[in-house]
């Protein structure tokens, strides 16, 4: 069979890809499924868009951890919205210093899909430091103060259960659940998709943090080839800051590097940053 | 009607873009196809194979061109082997120290075609600097000596009539065809999709030019959403020595800039450079 992109959402274009289905749930939330593609190993879709694939997702973890580890000095309390497949909290956890990572996924079902069937990226989830809260992210920060030193919303896109992560509101409590000097970064999707969309976000971003901004990696499986995220900072830690790395070469990486961290933040013309 | 990007050759992912047939003629060399979108404007198809949209034709036509165009300080003849479309020398023809542009494109119908129906691409083929020739570039290069400061090779992929461009072979005669200093651009496919073929043409364009770089550009709906291309020397030349801008600031370019062009040499961990 073959698995589709959501044609609708993405308005006139969309990606197939060939591939078996092996598991599929209607939680409380959305629409979960499993593939086991030809080509990208195994495949995970949300509400009918996809979230990742083995082959690609060390392309978009990688981006959404590393730049912000490798930025802030002491980097003790993270917290990750969304997340559930454990990508984002298996690439923190690389860094030993690192004391606690909350993970707010909304969705157990989620966590227990992927724990299931992509061991390879769920394999942080049952680490000692991390704690798991299913709770809806947007509620939850509601009740933070100063507390994290770096936030990574790894969400779904805008107009499903992940909407409330994109609005302004939320950006008001997130700055006030980071301690001084803390960083946010966040999914925000495609410069050639979602131009307005980021520019929106970019202008009530900035109004709680004096430094937002846009950086991408690249995703094949995705639409367009690339999503991007939004790094946020009161301007005491800047994305071109970049720490050694506390392990001197940090092994066994599959996209990110330092030349890559840098040149990300790069934008074309045409894509405001 | 749907447009779907030739399944088989992807083996297992595709993309499909909503649009109308607006044109299609089986020329001598290969089928074309013209469509009007929903979503990217016009859009070209060779043999199956989305070759370009009016949405982002530029991110490809501008890093094809101004990578060597800001690199080498007198190009005075450029010659372009492929690349009907027009898209190339619409771009190299904005560097007006330029003496000549030599277009060698085997099928005369993609031109025919593309000044038809891509105007604001094909503009620049009735340039005076311009000679276009319909012959296969393969062959024509083997009766040039030293003659071309740059030679940008702007090819479909390598299973269909382009197939003799990522030949060993041709790039020996390339050598030959250039001036002392030149530097020689190739359409060198997708660092995520075709890794075992950029790294076979690395080995083989090593032997005739001292320096060999891969970089890349984003083209949204290309497979994977990006495609890179060789930039090769004797090493007089080497990308990271970027000349100032002639015209001071260039206008109207939707994707290069400076920051892009080194940034763009800066690849993943996995993709050998």
């Amino acid at each position: 069979m073959i698995i589709d992109d959501s044609w609708d959402k993405k308005n006139g274009s969309t990606i197939l890809i060939e591939g078996e289905l092996l598991e599929e749930v209607h939680s409380k939330y959305q629409h979960i499924e499993v593939y086991n593609t030809k080509r990208f190993g195994k495949l995970l879709k949300l509400d009918g868009v996809i979230q990742l694939t083995e082959f690609d997702e060390a392309n978009y973890h990688e981006m959404i951890a590393h730049v912000p580890l490798r930025t802030h000095n002491t980097p003790d309390n993270v917290l990750v919205i969304g997340g559930g497949d454990g990508g984002a909290v298996r690439e923190i956890l690389k860094y030993k210093h690192v004391k606690l990572i909350d993970l707010v996924e909304i969705d157990q079902e989620v966590i227990t899909i992927c724990k299931k069937h992509f061991p390879n990226i769920s394999c942080g989830l049952n680490d000692s430091k991390v704690s798991i809260l299913n709770e809806d992210g947007a509620e939850f920060i509601k009740n933070v103060s100063h507390f994290y030193d770096i936030i990574i919303i790894d969400s779904t896109d805008p107009f499903s259960v992940g909407e409330s992560l994109f609005k302004e509101g939320f950006y008001k409590n997130l700055k006030r659940a980071l301690k001084p000097n803390g960083i946010v970064i966040s999914q925000s999707e495609s410069m050639f998709y979602n131009k307005d969309l980021i520019n929106d976000m970019f202008e009530f971003k900035r109004k709680y943090f004096n430094a937002v901004r846009y950086y991408y990696t690249l995703v094949p499986t995705y639409p367009s080839g690339t999503i991007g995220f939004h790094f946020c900072s009161d301007g005491h830690y800047l994305p071109i800051d970049i720490n050694d790395d506390p392990f001197d070469r940090m092994e066994g990486l599959k996209y990110y590097n330092e030349m890559i961290h840098n040149s990300s933040f790069l934008t074309p013309n045409g894509v405001s940053n």
